[in-house]
């Protein structure tokens, strides 16, 4: 293969691909040129002075445009954009994203290694490098029942399948820095293998940072300031800096980069968690190259940021530049103001065109029937489960924000609270083995005047969540759920009134994007017209619920959490 | 391991030494803070806030002075040295060097796997990270004969060996660009298995440079000028700034690199080819990193240059850079401006202690016994091999320079010139497999009044070189190097003058490194003082006389060489 790239490289057979007349981007000086790229066998053959002669197969003109690395997103969740793998990753190529590193966790929630091999085999046809970092904490935490635990042995068995890098996010930052034998397991597992470990450790600081990095972790995604991506990147920890559709960190943390003018090879960037509305249109790392230049970074260092450091620091070979060799992964911009792409290649093919021919894979049956819950009726939400004489702690759900505050009501008022849209009740239901486990509470704040809301996207153990004003609404709406096998549903005047169904483990959609995406709108707008405020996302919210890890109140399939004492609310859980 | 260093880290466990008051030099951020550096197990535990409670085994207070990663000399020759490996790591300890990039080639072209495997065997027990680059040209040219040949099959085996990394500078570029199907072999064999294969392509330029970067090859330590460091750097060379002995490429490299203010990600330091003498007074690295500092580049990125560039070129993994979990190679510096170190840690241990503390390998008696011509005697240099009526082709030494040019003389002339000291007969004799290979011819501006000197250190393949007034002068210094199985000697009024007896492989010395820079220096001002011109090194530059790849006229085993035909002169060789 090499002799025939050396070939057109010496001009002794034609390119496949000729790009004429462009400017290209090198992320290596940081410098930019105009040159001719030769490309041959999906590589880059040759950059040639522009004008060199040049035989190829097909040229094209670009009158002017730039030359860049197809970008890398170097952390994200594709579950979390609701769309299937296919339709993700080729939004990711709309806006010029050539290689994906992505933790399916939460499809490994849900469907474990089946799960993560179906992602692996949708992503792995798309036109662009699909890479895994395999979960390392499912179920997230001890405080719910997920589809699935993976501990060391199950990931050991997915650790060659082509396609798989490292170990993802490792959330269980007190298993690490207390040496739980499971957690070390797991790290020993990779770092013997040479690969990497994604770390996740939000705030973290002082001696426990600097013990969490001594562990072989070499990444963290959820810096929020500039000082704490400067004690990070000391640390020896790259900092993926994240740019979604709710953590938006990323002007915050070059701000101070551009204005100490520190050296950047340690920065990456990525999305984590991203809205599919939101990628169509603005794109994922595009978004982040044009937010830095306007900061005042560099176009050519910018464009460093989004490729070749994250290929150097996922160990990625010959990818992320614009040189000899180097796998033609290519992003052509209009300008380096609001980096449009004009056209996107993947391993020399013009990945837009390959996108388009591409037939979905069909998810295996056991994900496409993942919403199994043990029977259940309007009973199971009944008040009488609540005595008039004993006070409640009531989950306060906040504007804005995915934490929630504790509130409290005596159980003799929760009958006109609800009556009046003032309260309502929320329930958990294990969805993944019918064991029958279901967590019932209160919630204030969702503001849905009639009818209820559920959801199965319920991080991290996406069991099935149900809020509603009554008993009997919140019974259609999670039977609903089920006749769809998972998705979101709304029910008004004791009727469903809109289901957007995410028939791929309760997750994700096979519905194309556009439909998607309206669907998604309909229904919230749906839901805001039934009194949910306008700050609180009606499904998004809600589906942060249950995620037992973020103060201070939720539920879960065991019952009522309390994280700031992390236990559950004493006669209202395990 | 890790679980200790943790408990360092987070001060549950005492550290093994701690460096107080330090000023750490972070090459990731390129920035420099106040900072107080625990170490365990060999790595780097923690870094902490100076003046953080912190027990240790041992406390060193640095008073303000500069803890550094340590050095990386990226690409280096130890033969070149002459001094035996654990002498030569002695001296690059000496002066901050932790981690060695070594391509055994001088040896393998004597010894082959042997020689490679006594290399690694003896750079290995150094307290310094010793990596070898398996020499990929053995023999380096097709007109000489090594004492080795080795093909793909044969570094194949090497492959595993510890310490082994990749390939060694690919020199035959004709080979790459035209399939050689031998070149081919080994290339693939490294690439395929993920290595690294090191470049070496002085002034390749265009589409050359584009072919031969396209075959997979990372690096090139040849590069003379800024313009050309600009364009392999963008054909995603690595560009390792080479500053030795007799080439020295960092200043015309770095000033055009300031000047531009290029992206310095992909620059590396290296010596190549570096005499003890020359790395005792001034270092190799930190020689570097003092000259990038003078030229204008900050301190923090010329020791990122020296340290996490090469790590990251190599893909060396943690090393490279002050952060915890980070393998434990620290020089100190006593300030930024002339980089002297004042203590040098490898694995946490005091290295310069350790160094005092080890025994020298004892190279397998083969090394030892490696001068072994077939038998010869003073008529195999006779002036009757020149007929009185023909005109010969003398190679001409050049002061200040390695090439030569050519000149002639007369048959009938020869005897006369030699007699007024004007001209030398210069003879090299296969001396690996006695073979009676002899190739003879004629030597101009060598300036020895009477004798001989003669050298079993001879590139590339390391024959024995003699050159004298009179043949039996010239069996007189060729007897010698086969009695002391190697060396320098020089022979005047019919005796030996003064021998350096290089035991291992004709091409080290197994003598501390004082007294063999000593006896170097000794020899040398014995030849000079029988009339060899100041500015002609009377056996470095005698060495390179049959390196039969530089302009104009060689002699090689097998006869006088062309270098402009690429052929043997007609009549003189094979």
């Amino acid at each position: 293969m090499l002799t025939h790239i050396r070939s057109v490289a010496l001009g002794r057979k034609p390119a496949d691909l000729l790009l004429q007349n462009g400017r290209v981007v090198d992320v290596l000086t940081e410098t930019i040129y105009e040159a001719d790229v030769a490309l041959a066998d999906g590589r880059i053959a040759a950059v040639l002075p522009a004008g060199t002669p040049c035989e190829a197969a097909e040229i094209i003109d670009l009158a002017g445009a730039y030359v860049a690395p197809g970008l890398i997103n170097a952390h994200c969740h594709v579950e979390s954009s609701m769309a299937a793998p296919e339709s993700y990753c080729a939004e990711e190529l709309r806006w010029g994203v050539t290689t994906l590193i992505t933790d399916p966790h939460e499809i490994a929630n849900v469907a474990g290694a089946e799960g993560i091999r179906y992602m692996l085999r949708a992503g792995r046809q798309m036109p662009l490098n699909y890479y895994v970092e395999l979960p390392s904490c499912v179920p997230a935490t001890p405080w719910e029942h997920a589809g699935c635990v993976m501990e060391a042995a199950a990931i050991a068995e997915l650790l060659e399948e082509p396609g798989v890098l490292g170990l993802g996010e490792m959330m269980n930052v007190p298993g690490v820095l207390h040496n739980d034998a499971e957690v070390l397991a797991k790290l020993r597992l990779f770092l013997k293998a040479g690969r990497i470990v994604d770390g996740h450790a939000p705030l973290l600081t002082g001696r426990e940072l600097q013990a969490y990095a001594a562990s072989g972790i070499s990444t963290d995604h959820e810096v929020v300031s500039w000082e704490e991506a400067k004690e990070k990147l000391r640390a020896g920890l790259a900092v993926l800096v994240r740019e979604g559709s709710a953590s938006k960190n990323l002007r915050a943390i070059l701000q101070g980069a551009v204005s100490e003018g520190i050296a950047t090879r340690n920065f990456a960037f990525c999305t984590d968690d991203k809205h599919l509305a939101d990628i169509r249109r603005e794109g994922t790392i595009r978004h982040c190259v044009r937010q830095a230049v306007a900061l005042g970074l560099p176009p050519a260092k910018a464009l460093a940021i989004a490729s070749i450091n994250a290929a150097q620091i996922y160990g990625l070979r010959r990818l992320g530049a614009i040189a000899p060799g180097w796998q033609a992964d290519i992003v052509v911009f209009k300008n380096l103001q609001d980096f449009e792409p004009l056209r996107v290649f993947h391993q020399g093919r013009d990945a837009w065109a390959v996108c388009a021919e591409i037939k979905p894979v069909t998810p295996p049956a056991v994900l496409r029937g993942s919403v199994r819950p043990a029977p259940f009726s309007a009973a199971d939400f009944s008040l009488s489960k609540f005595l008039p004489d004993k006070e409640y702690p009531v989950i306060k759900m906040l504007p804005d924000n995915i934490c929630t505050e504790r509130g409290s009501i005596q159980g003799c008022e929760i009958a006109s609270a609800l009556a009046a849209g003032k309260l309502h009740l929320i329930a958990v239901l294990e969805r993944h083995h019918g064991t029958g486990h279901l967590g019932l509470g209160l919630l204030q704040g969702y503001g849905l005047s009639d009818g209820a809301a559920a959801t199965t996207v319920a991080h991290d153990s996406h069991n099935l969540i149900v809020a509603g004003t009554d008993p009997d609404a919140m019974a259609i709406a999670a039977q609903e759920l089920v006749r769809v096998q998972g998705g979101y549903t709304l029910v008004q005047n004791g009727k469903v009134a809109g289901t957007v169904p995410l028939n791929i483990c309760g997750l994700m959609s096979s519905a194309d994007t556009e439909n998607l995406i309206k669907s998604l709108e309909n229904i919230a707008a749906l839901a805001h017209a039934q009194g949910v405020p306008k700050n609180i996302d009606p499904f998004v919210s809600l589906s942060f619920m249950a995620l037992p890890v973020i103060p201070r109140l939720r539920i879960t399939d065991m019952g009522l959490f309390d994280v700031d004492k992390f236990q559950f609310v004493e006669g209202m859980g395990a």
